[in-house]
């Protein structure tokens, strides 16, 4: 395809997103009058995706200059990619790269000499602090999107490492509410069908980890007729998923049961070379967490005496030495972006709206801010569920007085 | 692609389907012993797809010579009919096809002289009773595999039009369970989820019709976050939607509030330009019936003062006069074949078992048995749930001798 | 209670029951009108309830004279038997009675030298045929309600036994939906909770048995939060409650699991005495079947060292001899009935509403029908499902003409 | 009954709690050792049922000397009163006394000079702040168990106004999950069913505030077949229940749809006169708030032309001057606590688990903290959900040294 018609499919698929965040394009509307953002640098490391590229756009519009880098070298649509320099925004990201050249695009997202950053997962931010230091002098602050940037972030200001305020857009109730439950949940199931088109109805699935994203893939799942096991390490989530009906078991238990495994904790080695030890003939294995190590695709590939890739898309089979077939979907990457095509832009609108707000608000308060991780002010999250139900049609009840008064007032008694 | 990459395809195709398929291969390799169709010719006309493919296999396992038409010119896959080639079965098929193609196609597999006919949706045994009657001496019996096609027949029967014996495979127990309930609902939700990926969590779904496949795609909605509206014309079937806690409605009203339209009634013209005239701005429609008659397209196409094709993978706009725009699916075909990939193998593998049952018994007794349309007998339904259970490693109880005693005496009181 | 006190009370329960069968009401306003049953009379054996006190009114309506006996001897309420006095039908049936009385009162609704009969379990037809042959000569026809007394009919029909013909009300779509499904679902859920006031949430419920009424208790355990095991003997059902997401297995591995179980299956000892010998202490059994078999209680109580009737009520326990304490919800018997209300009267409604129309239809055309069970007819089933949707203002979409014609029509192609 | 019947039937229904009360009987067993509570004095306002009784033997075993009064007027088991009496705990409260009895009980309930109170609601320590500041000096800390309570008190610590320090017990993950969400959900409905005996599949039932309770309540009715409305003021909480697909409106427009309503909101005045008169016929009203001010009772009062009280157990008919007919359940009072039996004793287990060990370490720690409201220290909760898992049989995961390592450390890149 020659660049002209790239851009042109990629306008296509930024028009079709946009449709499904009414959201973000108030918010759109109203930055291209007030202008909260003139003068500012932003450099971005975010999945480059149609959803991206309607924020971006808001954030344009608002008058800000913009680096964009990608935030995993396989979620970047190309022809997003394209049409975005048809907006005025630096890209540095393509599809496919591999590890280098994924590191060089933040760099160079970075010599924007940004005043605001925005991340997916800390990589850039990380750089920052550790490669590009001489640039931390013009930071204002950030915003970081999902849980584990969160984790590391909060780690980093435990050490005292961190060097400016950081905005933790992942943990607002929308966000997680939209974004991690039912994104997440969604698109994953999404991911799974599209690589094995397998009917899910009366089929076994094991769902590691029972935070937001692990209770979205959960529900999903069982909506779509699988009984569901779910692993847990803490108790309370644990307890929540037996009381929700789900059967709750260790995972050197529930691999002995399950035909299909999604990873979603946020942490490293969740299902290892014990566990694929034991597995079914034929069990498929996908991650939905945001880095690849959930499944120990190293062991996978020591204990297979054959592999078979690309059997379908997303879809590679190992032969163990025993015969037993296993199937890792998209290389143990996020099953939802790689072999669906990740978070539908109706969910976006919600985090997206929250990120945009929240780069306002940096712009204007920053400078009061000390170093650490900030939870997104309560206010803007309530406006952009505010906007969402408007966008909706839903319309909902509000206080009396007499409400107002006894919501307020400890007198009254029973 | 050359033809032998195109076949090479289409088996790496036919095998993972046979993989969801243990019942389907445990005949074969019964038929491999036995031959039942030991010199038994076969015309089909079928969707042709790899699971198709696997019951072509059995047949062709028992002995039968085989001649292969599509049943949709939509449906086939190509590279699934280049490799059946290797399998010594004769294909006349061809993905996108105009009308008259496809219906020569369909004369061209009746050009085998069958004894045992095979069809979806009932035009293959259409032509043979209007256009190819020379050829119905020869046919001893045949089995067809929709609802839509036994209606047809059912009304041939009526009319003492119908020349040989039919037996109805859509209507066995496990045909309905897994294959209009099961299958089409995850298949149709794929369908719409691959086309649009718009996020079904709060989205109002219309399910026009409540039979097996309605109730299936309702529950699949449901699952996956939807509220559901259903339409019904039976009462009964109105009162279960609405006692299973659907809101039950008529189209008019309908029309009014839903995000999404999935016809799977049937019959024709259930969304009609009456129904377009209120529909919300970006409402979509998807039909998962068998004909695309379901969704009136030419009252669309009427009201629109533009089209825009493919704005997504299988999905066209259509911008009404006022500005409001509805997005049709598939053009009005069965999404869940045009925009996803059919019915999951394991689906399939419930419902061709049974045809393959079916034939076998059709090859020994037809001749005993009269012209109409005839239930596939218990016992071969039965035996295609045992197998089923027996390949997932499900055991379940038996009768002891007293509960057998129990069950055939009436003479026991309370 | 003095009798007026009773009657009273048993008044306004049957005025409570009333307002929620607008069905059965419509109908004995009709009755009252057309007179359709006037000169004949009625032995009913049926569960004494405010519910079947209002099916008495509508046949009074009808112009019959009525015997009414219980069905089963712990389901009577006295108040509705009191009031029913008053309403000038007679009632032979008392709260507790043993079981020498029970089939005594049989005798003496019998005694009425019955034209019509209702059962609910086939003992009053029972004992027409083998001890009351006299009264045969007289009887025109006869409705039973229960899935177990269609079983007993159908085998003395098939034997050359049975007299005359019977309409099986409990066959019908509306009867097996509300009923079956919906009515013992919600009921024996409810019994178990008046009973033991356990929470479901995270509890295992095995159900025994995934026919109507099985599937009914099945859904409400998982709607409130169980995990839900399903044990069967039927192949089919097996596979379909396996596709419904429920975890399928045999009794003897389902008894090491359950917190609680629940039989309703129709048949005897499904609970026997090597499942109670390893089940979980503390497990509640509960039978939701019609006779009260289907749990060994017999088994139950030789293997008990010590017996605690009354621990709450409606539930004795058992301390078998290893410590182990099992919970026995009343008494083995209908755990629905006996520890809640029984069906709510909005499920009687449609089966009682049948009934009414059933015994209509007798009076009209019993003579034309030779001995054996009858499907009650389609139009009737019809009639009381569109009555409910009215009765709830539920609107639904009928057929346009084109429609109709694309039904009938077979030479319609693709 | 004679005193010392009462106090054995009290006993039974103590002993039947303690059986789903594994952790608080662990957690006793443990305080019997340590005697944690040696010296202290507790004044407590809490429900006087055989839960509470399991809880006050705990404390009483860990040391404590108790006096206790009810939280609730209505919710009062005598014979658990009389039990208590028994394990030497003075008990001030009896079944349906009147307001100013109640309150008199509070205050000999305080005449112990409590060290420290156990609050449900918050009156008790009103009325210390208010009425009885003579004995504030000597509160060390107190334990508050509902929302409603707690809102009354972080009102009081922002006026500066509150004098100790309170831990919310209310607010712990375990106590929202189990309590509010699972308890509040189950018994909700629990107690409709059994006031009035309706079947809930097919029904709309409008759940009013959709925070933890609201949730549960919405779940159950949806899992029992019923069509839910939420109504909500809080953009978020209505956007989440409309993701979950629950019908989101405002009250007056769910007025007209609803057959049931559920007010459970923690304020007043939620179903007022305007919402009453456009209510269907037989419309219920119930609710399941703290206290009795959700649904305007004066305003049906007035609106009424008569009322039938006690039409069913805890069912009063209000006909208005049209004819309508409105139901009123447990005269607006906790549906749950007194149509039903109140949280079931599993649900308790955990929110009395974490109160006892609360009140543990406020004895040792109470010293140290100024006055204001307190989250439940959060490895106590964790503690309470090891417990139950444990005493449920449910084994989980726990980190490896390489998961521990990668969860605390930022520099992993992607």
């Amino acid at each position: 395809m020659v660049v002209s018609e790239l851009a042109e499919a990629g306008e296509r698929r930024i028009e079709w997103a946009a449709r499904s965040m009414p959201v973000l394009q108030a918010i759109a509307a109203r930055f291209g009058q007030d202008r909260p953002l003139d003068g500012l640098r932003i450099a971005a490391s975010l999945h480059v995706t149609a959803e991206t590229a309607v924020l971006m756009g808001a954030l344009r519009a608002g008058g800000a200059e913009i680096a964009l880098a990608a935030s995993n070298p396989l979620s970047t649509q190309d022809d997003v990619a394209a049409a975005l320099g048809g907006y005025g925004i630096a890209v540095h990201a393509r599809a496919g790269v591999d590890r280098a050249t994924y590191y060089r695009h933040i760099h160079e997202a970075l010599d924007i000499s940004p005043n605001i950053v925005l991340d997916d997962g800390c990589d850039l931010v990380n750089i920052l602090h550790t490669e590009r230091l001489e640039l931390l002098e013009g930071v204002a602050g950030g915003c970081e999107e999902t849980t584990t940037g969160i984790i590391r972030l909060r780690q980093m200001a435990a050490e005292g490492a961190l060097r400016f305020p950081v905005v933790a857009v992942n943990d607002t109730r929308t966000k997680r509410m939209f974004d991690n439950r039912y994104g997440t949940g969604q698109s994953t199931l999404d991911g799974i069908m599209r690589a094995t088109n397998i009917l899910l109805a009366g089929r076994t699935v094991v769902v590691a980890g029972f935070g937001y994203c692990g209770r979205g893939v959960a529900e999903r799942a069982r909506g779509l007729g699988a009984r569901v096991i779910v692993t847990e390490i803490d108790p309370v989530k644990a307890l929540d998923a037996s009381l929700q009906g789900y059967d709750v078991r260790p995972m050197e238990l529930a691999a002995l049961a399950g035909d299909v495994f999604v990873t979603v904790t946020g942490n490293r080695d969740v299902i290892r070379g014990e566990h694929l030890a034991v597995m079914k003939d034929g069990a498929i294995l996908a991650n939905a967490g945001h880095f690849d190590v959930e499944i120990d695709v190293r062991a996978l590939e020591e204990m297979a005496r054959d592999v078979r890739f690309g059997i379908r898309p997303n879809t590679d089979e190992y032969v163990l030495a025993d015969g037993r077939r296993l199937l890792l979907l998209a290389e143990g990457r996020l099953v939802n972006l790689t072999a669906a095509e990740g978070h539908p832009a109706a969910v976006m609108d919600m985090s997206f709206s929250a990120q945009a707000l929240a780069v306002a608000r940096l712009a204007a308060e920053a400078a009061r801010l000390s170093p650490g991780v900030y939870d997104v002010p309560a206010d803007i999250d309530v406006e952009v569920a505010r906007l969402k139900l408007a966008a909706a049609g839903i319309a909902i009840d509000s206080l009396t007085d007499e409400q107002e008064d006894y919501l307020h007032s400890w007198r009254l008694g029973s």
